[in-house]
């Protein structure tokens, strides 16, 4: 049975499913409402909402929880998600399991309340101190919303790790009917965990090795980790590829603005095709590669001054040109927009072959 | 007349010839020192010295001290750079001078106090929240460490942006004799500060642009500088590079290894060369790919799991194959190490171009 | 049936039985065990349980949820009671019930884990700023430690006030059988809370009269509320007092050393009694001045540099003599300490009565 | 020379006269100004104006700087002095000198700006936890304001506690000509201090003692200290007290309302006198009690809500009746309503000698 939900309460609805047992967070538009449902939805499955008081309180309640063995999760916007950095990259070093859910503002500093995805580095890229990533999943819908939220939930304890979700205001917002599938009960047994009993006591989370060569070791079942999960957890969608001559490449919300072009761009006959990324990390760049040897020209869709385009150029080694259009500060793009500049590129491209 | 400082020091020292006004910090190790002589050197010269309560107190210090047009600085390690992420995303937005100095510890987490350069992804590529950069530069010596801070107070005022130097607890710790430059008056007139006085009442400094186009616009400003600091503030050194058959890339403690590197191959008769970037943003990305394009093979070296050769990955765009050698926690490869990996490559070339 | 538990468990199993649907705290010896066993039993019955960032966090939980009209409780020890002033001010001007439980360590500063009485004045005289006061009850027994919390829970939500129980570390570590009180459900109706729904979105929780005028009249409705409980809720226990020539006053665990005196000194057919002020806010003032005109004298008896003795001598108004007998620093009496001070005391009086 | 200053700066200028290095605050009406000028003047010679991220910060940072041996202050309004009762505890339990200033506002709570005197008990009977007392002095003039800042700082260092300046509003705002005394070098060595050099290494600045038996000693000298400032360190005020039936008891601002009523009242040949504790802690019991044995009844004016008359009853102990009359909430009698009460007063007692 499909229901009507914000992208926010489906965020919520999802980590029910997920089983979810404790929500910690501060609010800060337009991430609140995930705050604001999971207060009302948590306590009703006897998990916990704790309204922390500040997001480094919201970050180091997750890493206690994720300690002791619970699914847990926080939710913030970019500022917020600054504030966590240290704390994700304790929790990456400490191998422990956690949700994030970052809902985009307009950026940098207080910017405004506008879509935006200008957290792409910081997220995907960049972040807390140290060397370590966080698996990224990207939704375009509200469905997503749900859907990618349960499996964050499985991805961070199937490898011991913090996982985020970036959405941002837009999806936040937009209501669609969804499906929210039953709870299931797969979170894997943590022996692991200190939950306070004598069995437990042995059991030591901590990021420190103050020894040089046993921090490199560690380090490097970091880097193990980091390569199954970028064999094993890559998600993405196509639209239009197999014949395609020029490629879209977007995430998120400006990818349902691509997918629109590309209806009206095969209208005229153009053969455009969407590549969306769904995990941002690990990123889709074997099959980005391989769909860049097949097109004459690549076109970045980003609400942001040129952070995608950075690791689609990276991942297309320069076998393919790469073009960015991109809008900020909350600034949307129409799907016209889209299509003038592909059509631009298709002329290039047709002038380039002749 | 040269004497003799701990690479510590040496930053402060350079911050006094600056002219730096006031110093805000919160105690990390191995960047304390820093703290420490600032404590010292700061208040003999009228300047003013903070411990702040945190980090985020001494960034939002920082933030202050800059909007009320006083050249200020504040250091840290890997974790307190984190905790910073905020506050330099709201310095990036509202237009802020300002220098930030980080002397990475190994991580993530806590990990230890060995020499790393893990904070390269956020340092350089992510950090915190919105589309914003901060340049970069990269000492390899006490002098520089010295010179660089000088630098770097310089290209924050040009810019109204802050700026960042990023070293390591070894080049914190080294000891070598350097000349400190005299005082210089370069501070450029800040009419735009707020300085509690009528004729400054109106000058608003701010990160927050609550329409969309005017963010947009605020954007697109921030953009235009980041080309022009693109195109101007570039610094790189070069070590034989004229004739070089295999290039290695390497910045701050690291290069010291490629040199030595460098010399005993040289030795042996193999022409290898040297890029160091001295500016990680704006990276030297014009003239390696000039270099790429002249040698068989690419080795970057870093102490870190793969950070910087994403960067020369992406710049040097598929001509040429890049390789990497990488320790981290702490540990430190010896320069028979480096020659080790280039006597392979340089085999695999041989054999490639037969 | 009656069961085994510490002091500080039975605050907790108390405060199951009054209601209490969350408990907010801020670990520190020796009271840290009503939140370890507040952690287990309070989510067992729906409620809720939160670890604070700090004491000033957990007061400010517990004036919030107060706010919604949940019953609710913190604890806390001497350095952290003394972080609560302000708070405890602003629940007392806005009209907040709430219960707060002091265990006592010995003091000032971080003192040591002893048992003494040295947050009298600050729990019972002074604390936060302005004109308020906060009804405070001293247990003396495991039983009383239930049953005194219960009691506090009642007296919050009659008088809408935070109320507060003072106990120390001896009793909060002693076990004792006692009999849990079946839980009742008394608590009043709170038309006031603001429960966040349309109903209650028109009721104001402040601590706010910017006119001077309204701020008065608030101000006399707490001083007409403080004299009906100086009217109603004074309690007290006497031991052998009808007869007494000579009266210990004494609370609190040193009340349980005064009264092994008493048995001692009775033995030896010296007519001694205890008065024992089980609130010690209202201070049971008439029937000490009434006591006081029947004996020759008085000791006081406490754990502190003469903080009681100053009460003592204010409500007996000069018509006995008062002594006091005090040790500190975690130092205990004997009860022949206390029978020795009473023999050269009565000694005096014969003297003076020859 | 004599200069029109408000209150709160003239403490400012006492504080400079008395050689304060270092000022540490938050800002709070009506204490804000006390801060604005401290960060002008204080940096004019040479000393630190560090403004704190709280009140908490700011009591820690005077913790510092007194360990430090230096002359620093902090000062506030009623909230804020409550956040700061843990660490007065902690400085007096470790020996430290300092001087706070406490702006009164109307309370409890927020209440609002006016002036009262609702932090009489907070400041003078009760604030932190544990066995330890301040020096407090209430200033009822701009010129005392000036000199009982300077006279703080005196018996700060001369008794290694903290001290407390205890005014209000109407006093901070308030334009009197005074005169500022010469600096005066009169601070005494300390030994004791820790000022970051190796002669001073082994100091030990603490408030912890983990064995009782040496907890007890020290309390021990606590009291004893205090002895000796109750013998040495009353300050007082009498006016026409020589001849008076009827004795006013008030202090501070209120003691010049009742001031005037005394001028009124002799006029009307009512032989009425004043007695101002200029000292709060330690009280001037000894001369109230001498007077108290010489009038019909005594009137205690105070604007709270009977904290002061609790004192004054305690030391009269019971041998001549006491009155009060208050108003809260930033309400102020008259003069005339001070008439009106002692004319009653008077009535009654000429009845009950007749």
């Amino acid at each position: 049975m499909r229901q009507l939900f914000k992208g926010n309460e489906a965020v919520v609805r999802g980590a029910v499913a997920a089983g979810c047992k404790a929500y910690f967070g501060y609010p800060i538009t337009p991430a609140s409402e995930i705050a604001e449902v999971a207060s009302l939805l948590l306590p009703e499955s006897g998990s916990v909402f704790i309204p922390a008081e500040s997001e480094i309180g919201a970050i180091q309640m997750l890493f206690g929880a994720a300690a002791a063995g619970v699914r847990a999760m926080t939710a913030s916007s970019g500022p917020g998600i600054s504030l966590m950095q240290e704390g994700i990259s304790y929790m990456a070093g400490a191998l422990l399991p956690g949700v994030i859910v970052d809902i985009q503002r307009a950026g940098p500093g207080l910017g405004n309340l506008g879509v935006e995805q200008g957290d792409y580095k910081q997220v995907v890229k960049g972040g807390g101190h140290g060397c370590y990533r966080t698996p990224v999943f990207a939704p375009n819908s509200v469905q997503e919303m749900c859907d990618l939220t349960i499996h964050a939930f499985e991805v961070a304890d199937r490898y011991r790790s913090p996982v985020m979700v970036l959405a941002d205001g837009a999806l936040g917002q937009m209501m669609e009917p969804i499906e929210i599938p039953p709870p299931a009960l797969n979170e894997p047994e943590k022996p692991w965990a200190v939950v306070g009993n004598a069995a437990t006591r042995k059991n030591l989370i901590t990021s420190i090795y103050l020894e040089h060569d046993k921090q490199e070791v560690h380090i490097t079942k970091l880097e193990e980790k980091y390569a199954e999960i970028e064999k094993n957890e890559v998600l993405w969608q196509e639209i239009q590829t197999e014949d395609a001559e020029l490629l879209i490449v977007a995430f998120g919300i400006s990818s349902r603005i691509a997918r629109a072009a590309v209806e009206i761009l095969r209208a005229m006959g153009i053969r455009v095709g969407l590549l969306r990324p769904i995990s941002l990390y690990p990123f889709p760049a074997k099959r980005l590669r391989q769909l860049a040897g097949k097109v004459y020209s690549i076109l970045v869709l980003e609400l942001s001054s040129g952070q995608l385009v950075e690791d689609v150029r990276l991942y297309v080694g320069g076998i393919t040109p790469v073009e960015l259009l991109r809008r900020t500060g909350g600034m949307m793009p129409a799907a016209e927009d889209v299509v003038q500049v592909i059509k631009t590129m298709e002329k290039e491209c047709v002038g380039n072959h002749a």
